[in-house]
Order: structure tokens, then sequence, then C-alpha cells
């Protein structure tokens, strides 16, 4: 029984990973075949010829005229995944036609549906519009993670580990001592959590690319539409500033953090990750120790998820864990992604998903 | 249910392997001894010590007087696989004694028998005559491949590969547009392709061989004896030059392609490949260039098929080929297989082999 | 279906090993924390934060006043494995605890109890006095085996085996020529072994620390107490010196040869080896001898077992070995292992344990 969801949008590349070259990402345990066209567009295809199952990206395989050629016999096929030449004959099998995936590019990442075609509905694509904004500065990456997705999304959706994990980058005593409000919108298929410091010690992560040098006020507003997509409204300013009454907010300074959690198979992940800032927007310096800082705490969280992987493949079955307060939000989101996963629409949380104690 | 065939004869070696030292090759997932005795002969034995199983073959193991000596608590046998001295007491029991293979070399290949020794029949071993013959030249391998023996049957059986995976070496495009015939001579217990292409361009691997500069007359004619043996008669000749009325074929050039396909496991198989020529004999620069290209040749199919390999063990269960006229002579030695792996006589195929469209 | 004895005594670590850091070692399958308190004592708990598993030993994990923070969300225990605090809360589950392992140090080695905590009687544990002992001089280490502890229980059992495996270095002919005598105390849960060689070659392993020079005679007499300790009784003395009519023996050389034999896993075993002696006690080149020639001597058994550990994991189902004389210890242990494994007490052995032919 898998617990990866389909038909589901799922982030598989940065735009810019996808030019003229054949470019291959699995999703969700399978295999795609991805190039852009002459015409701009994203093709995405089955990356398995429908002959021997070679892979289309191996060489010698190419693209000739937008076309793919299989490196093994030569089955030739178009972007809309239609066979167009096989070997030793004119007559081309009707059949012979790779699965297509539906494609959209929106805010920076390539999104394909995995499922039944007939229910790729692009509308529901959940936004980042931050990425693409001009109001905006961001860094992004991908890390592979050879861990289940579920344990990126547990780790996401309880900030408290930045205190211990990410300690001395930007976590702080604060964020671990101060509790969560949750809030699930089971009809949006949203999961909040909250958490409002007051007063802490600004962690280096912020300081230098704020500038901040004393307290801070920092607030951290999670939105996890699952499966996929991870925002982290991160506001950051001096001790008890807090936005005017117009709701505008000119002494803080904003961060959105991005992440796309996407399956690879069962037990590894596409961990994408982006950092968005509103100051500083063309300070190299600043974007350059964000991307290397980020990437650096993203890999703390790598190096943590794969022993729990490998943790988890030698423990015993029926290994319970132990959940408080500050796993609400993680629980509700493990609820959504089984009934996802399930099939079933959200009239009530198997029990098995854990409650906090 | 394994797929492999016994009560089958298979290449372990080439004699040249065998010599006065211990050698060990699985076969068919049978750990095998081998050494060449005193008088001459090839030993071949069970490699597991019948007392705790290590095996005979490893370090401090060794021969001693034409007998081995297990290098873990000493049990010693004779070349039929007899205990003949265990430690610590005098009475050897009478059930010591290792499984003993049947051996013929021929053809400068060393054939064992896998399965019940009864059925044994030396002259049921094909032949491959030409690569022991003077008045050919002959270059020849083995790769180890990391992929099931199966694959690459249906690689040898069609070379409209060669365009693509090998072009640049032995393909052009002419050998993927020609068709094939395929005769099956259920009897014989033999699967025969050929393809006869009129005017064709000479591939480096022809050109730099024989010295032809112009348009070629290419002929593959392919026997294949499941499980084990494989030939590809290859004629070569200027465009439009034929053998004469009397069967004489002085202006063309003979070459013998023999490939030994032996089951090392389910999953990994021993690829024994040999290029016997009937010109330039004694050219060493011939000989080194043809030596040099065929293990190029034999890579790229090494490589295509270890990927296939983890194709296979990655997709999900019931994945479907789609089969093409030029797959005639593989589906029709997959048949041949999966009744000898059945161990059934030859009256109808299972429907799950396939069949072209 | 395990084949590791639970509610048993296993060697851990020896005690230099366990400082004020934190140590881990996965005994049974079980992965222990360690750490020695400021008070002196060895703390032992599950390696395993109640929370989300993540292991207490992994950084940025730490110990801070004789308490173990996890580097993930700071869930803290004392050495009684209970949880004193967790983020975000001031409750503190009250099922929030480690299994804690009882521990007793003694002979220099650090035991722990595998299993249920209420058969924990220390007075059970088996001595190896000889190792803490100023009469002796001791060196010792520990090798990790990629082989089940099953293997190196039938290696100890059977020394037949020196005189391949170790020839050259404890072994000589006189070894394997020579029959056991086996004997087994089901009360006392001990399988006795000896062979006695009257007159026999000095192997290098003596005459390098003896001094040594003619031929000897050599007594082997074995102890072991399953599952964990293993003890070889070995006396080396000028051929025909025996003991005085008193006991006394003032002109042979002792060696305590000492394994613990501890499962790490169901195909893993550490491998605890010590070799004491009660001559030459301060000659730190004898020192320096044995501990590098037994480590070579363990090293030569560690590639072997692997070997048959990874021969097991490709042998045919219902493989059979063939037992004789030699075996007749290493049966009898394997009889009271798998009557220890099952549960039950001593009442006949499964026939499936085998015996010799």
């Amino acid at each position: 029984m898998s617990s990866i969801p389909r038909d589901q949008w799922y982030v598989a590349a940065y735009g810019r990973e996808i030019g003229g070259e054949l470019f291959t990402r699995t999703v969700c345990g399978e295999p795609i075949l991805f190039w852009r066209t002459r015409s701009g567009e994203v093709a995405a295809v089955s990356d398995r010829c429908v002959h021997r199952r070679f892979p289309l990206s191996q060489e010698p395989g190419r693209l000739v005229d937008d076309q793919v050629v299989c490196g093994y016999h030569g089955f030739t096929y178009g972007a809309d995944g239609v066979c167009v030449s096989v070997p030793g004959q004119t007559r081309v099998p009707r059949t012979a036609r790779l699965k297509k995936y539906p494609v959209v590019e929106q805010d920076t990442f390539v999104w394909v549906w995995i499922g039944d075609p007939e229910g790729a509905d692009a509308s529901r694509i959940p936004r980042a519009p931050w990425l693409a904004s001009p109001s905006y500065s961001t860094v992004s990456g991908m890390e592979p993670l050879q861990a289940r997705f579920g344990l990126l999304v547990d780790n996401l959706l309880d900030l408290s580990h930045e205190t211990y994990l990410h300690g001395g980058y930007i976590g702080t005593p604060e964020v671990a001592d101060t509790p969560i409000t949750t809030e699930v919108d089971e009809e949006a298929g949203i999961v909040r959590v909250s958490r409002h410091i007051d007063d802490a010690e600004c962690p280096p992560f912020y300081a230098n690319s704020t500038g901040l040098t004393g307290r801070i006020t920092r607030w951290q507003d999670i939105e996890y539409s699952p499966p996929c997509l991870y925002t982290l409204h991160s506001r950051i300013a001096p001790a008890g500033v807090l936005p005017d009454a117009g709701g505008g907010d000119p002494h803080a300074f904003h961060v959105e953090v991005v992440y796309a959690i996407t399956p690879e198979t069962e037990r590894t992940t596409h961990d994408f990750w982006a950092v968005a800032r509103d100051f500083a927007l063309d300070d190299q310096d600043v974007t350059d120790y964000l991307a290397h800082q980020n990437r650096v705490v993203v890999l703390q969280d790598v190096v943590a998820l794969n022993t729990l992987e490998k943790v988890i493949a030698d423990e015993p079955a029926q290994y319970q864990e132990l959940s408080i307060n500050i796993d609400t939000g993680g629980l509700a989101a493990r609820r959504m992604l089984a009934r996802m996963s399930a099939g079933t629409s959200g009239q009530g949380a198997p029990a098995a998903a854990g409650r906090p104690r």
C-alpha cells in the first residue's frame, strides 16, 4: 500500500532545469522525461520506450527536431508521446504512445499531475507568487532526500526543531519554548501552524541578512497545502514593532520560505527549497549568504531525515511514537495525507495517525 | 520460479582460463570449482565444502597433488569430488562427496552440464568450430553482466539496435531499415534470423578490418541454439558481389561472431564473446583493432542491459512491452526458453511471451 | 523467527569504551545508548527518542549535566531514562521514558541484560576473572563481524580449523590430527571441549611469546557458557612436562583466550576477544606481539565467517551440512542456543541441529 497520494499536482523541477536537452526525474515512482520544445513549452512524457522499456533519457538517446529517438532501437516520439517511427517497418502500431503528463509552469516551478489526467485541474495548484515576483529576491535549490516524504512533512510542520537541529543557524531557545496555534481548514485543504514570539534573540540567519542587532519580534506562520506545497511566512522586526493599524508593516522584514515536497519513490524525496525576501533585493552579499546558509540548514534536515528512514527500516513492526502539542499540525497533515492516499473524502481521520498527549 | 533452463549445457569458461590453480565460477546459481589436473583434464566440482560450506576456492584452500584441501578445516577431495580425508578421525563418511559436473572442452570453451547428470549427452552441445580452426583468426573475451540472461538474448536476436546503440561502430542506418526473415526449427532447437542488405554504408568495424572503402553488401545470418550458443554469420562484400554459382565466395569477408550466454544467477550473466575472421589471419593490427572494438561494442550492450535490469526491478508488476516485426526472432527464442525452463516439450507457446504487432 | 536468545546477559562493550561522551552500540537488534555518569556508573538506555525515534547519540544530541538532550527537538532524559523536559509545554507525558537496561560492569566488560528486566540476575553472569587480574597481562579488542553469531560459535568450538585457517600463526598439523573429548553440562549450561596434545610443534604465536624452541605439550580446554562467553584455557609446556601431583604447574605457560560473542543483529556480530597470560607480565614486546598476532588471527576468522554469511544468503533452502566428530561441541552448543532462543527448558534437542557422522 502506497502512502503517496495520487491524482495530485507535484513540483517536478524548476523551470530553469528544463531546456533543449533531455531531462529525467522520477515523481511518485514514475520516471518522467522532460524537455522544452522550440516553442518554449515543457514536454513531459514517460521515460520508458514502449518497445523494450529503455529509458529515453539514456545515451545515445537524443532529441532530433523536437522528437525523442530511443537510444536502443530508434523508436521515435513527438512531444505528445505519439510514436512516429519504428525500425524495420513503415507501419507504426496504434498503441505505440508514451504516457503524457499534464504540465503547468507557474511560480518558477514545473508542476506535473500524477494520476488520472481527467482530474488535472490547473486552478487547484497552490500558489507561491513571491518566487517569481519582482518585489522579492529569491534563492532556491533542491536536495535529494533518502527518506520518505512524510518525514519531511513532519519536520517542516514542527519548527521547534530549529532550536536543536538548527541551533546557531536559524534556531534560538525561544522557538521551542513558545507554544503554537494550529488550524486545519479541511475544505480548502490547508494546515496552518502559527508561532508568534514577542521577544527573542535574533539568530545569525536573520541578523546577518537584515542587519538587526538587538532583540526581535519573530512570527512564524505556516501554511501547508498537502501534499506538495509548504510556505512559512516569516516576519522579523525589532522587538515590540507590530504591523500598523492599516495593515502596513514597513519596519519589518518578510521572508517567504517555500518548500515543495515531492515523493520520488516510497522511500526517497525531492526536497525543493526557496527563500524569498522583501528587503536588500539587489544586495548580492545577502543573496549569497542566504543561499549558502539555507542550504546548510536543509542539509542538516537531510542528514537527520535520512537517519530516520534507516531507523524505520530496522525497527520492529508496530513501533509507537509519542506525540505532544507541538505535533498537532504534523498529525493533522498526516491525517489529510492518509485520506488523500486512500482516495477518500474528508469525513474523519484514521485513529492510527496518532494524537498529542 | 526460475527462468533458467536446467538439464542443459552451458559455457563456464574458456579453456585457457583453467590451469593448475583453483578457479571458481557460478553457473545457473551453482558455484563450481575448476582446475586442470596433471593429466590435462578439467575437473569441475561444487565449490562448497560438504562440512561447513566453505568455498573450496577461497584462501588458504589449495591444490595438493591434484586434490583440493579446504582452507577452513582441511577436508580433502579428489577431482572426482570424493572426500579422502577429514580432520580428527581416520574414517571418512561415505556421503562426503562433492557434486561433480559433467565437462566437455570443445571449440575453446569449457562446457558444463547443469541438471541431472543422467541427461548429459555431449553430442547435443552446439558447435562453434571457427574458434579453434586454423582457417580463422579469433579474438574473444567475457564481460560480466548485471542483468538476466534473457535481456542479452533479446538484444542479440534483434540487431536493429546496431544502428542506434552501436552507431559509429558496427551500426549504419540500413541495418534498422532492412526487414528480417525469421525461421524457427523447433525440432533442432534453433532460431534463425536473417537480414541481407544489398547496398549499405560500411561501418568502421568492417572498413578498418577489411580495407573496403565503398558501399557494401552486408549479410547477417543469426543462428541461436537456446539456451547458450549464439552465432552471427556476418558476410561483407563490395556492393553487388554475391557468392558464385558453385557456392564459392572468394571476394567476400566472413566473420563469425559467437556469443555464449551463460546465466550466473537469476539476475546476472556471463557474456562470452568471440569474433572469428577468415581474412588478414596474421595481421596483428587487425587482431588488436577487432579485439578492442568488439569489447567496446559489448560494453555498450552491458551498459544498456544493466540499465534494463534496474528498470525491471523498479517497474510495476504486469508491465507490458510492445513488440513489432523485428522482435519475431526474440519472441520465438523466449518461447523456446520458457518451454525449456518449464521442462515441457515443444507443443505450443505460452501466450504471455508476447507477439509482434 | 529470531535465532538470538533473549533474557540473557551479553557483553556490550569494554568498560574503557564508555566515558563521559555518548556511546552507542546495537545489541541483539536493540540500539543502546551508553555513558558514564559523574558518579562513575554506566547508564544504558534505548538510543531512540520516544518522540520521533531520533537516535539520541546522533549530533547535535549531547550530554548536559548527566542528562541527554535529543538533537532533533530537545526531549531531555536522565540516566534512568525518564524524560524531564519537552519543547513547547511544561507538562511532560507520564509515558515519556526510555527503556533502561540492567547493566553490570565486571571483568573489564560492560554486560547488559536483553529481555524482560525481571529476570536480570547478575549472579548468572559467567566470569572471566583473568582479564582484570594483576596476575595476568591482557591484550584485547573487538572486531565487527558481518556474519551471524552462530557462525562464530561454530568456529570457536572446533579448533581443528587452527591447522588450516590459522596455519603459520597458531595452528600446526597436530591440532587437527588430535581427537577431542566433549562434555555437556546441561545444568550449569556449559559446553566443554578438550584436546590434549602430547607432542606438538610450537606455533609462532607461542614460540615468540614464551621463548620455547622445541616440541611442546599443548592443552586446549574450552568452556563455553552460551550464549555469550567463551574461554579457551590454553596450556603450553615443554614436551612431556605435566602439572605436578599437587596441581602446581610452574613449568607451563598459561593463556586464557576469552571471547564474548554478542549478536548485533540477526546477521552481524560483535566479536570481542582477549588474551590473558600468566608470564612475561611486564614485557611490552610480548604484549605488542600478542595483541598484533591475535588480531591477525581474529581477522582471518572474520574473513572466513563473512564469506560463510554470504554463502548462506545465496544457497538453496534446506541446504544440508555434514558433521563429524570434531563438531560434537559445536552441535551441542547449537542445541543449547536453539533451546534458549525458543525459550524452552532443557529436555531434548531439536533433530534439525544435526549430529556427527
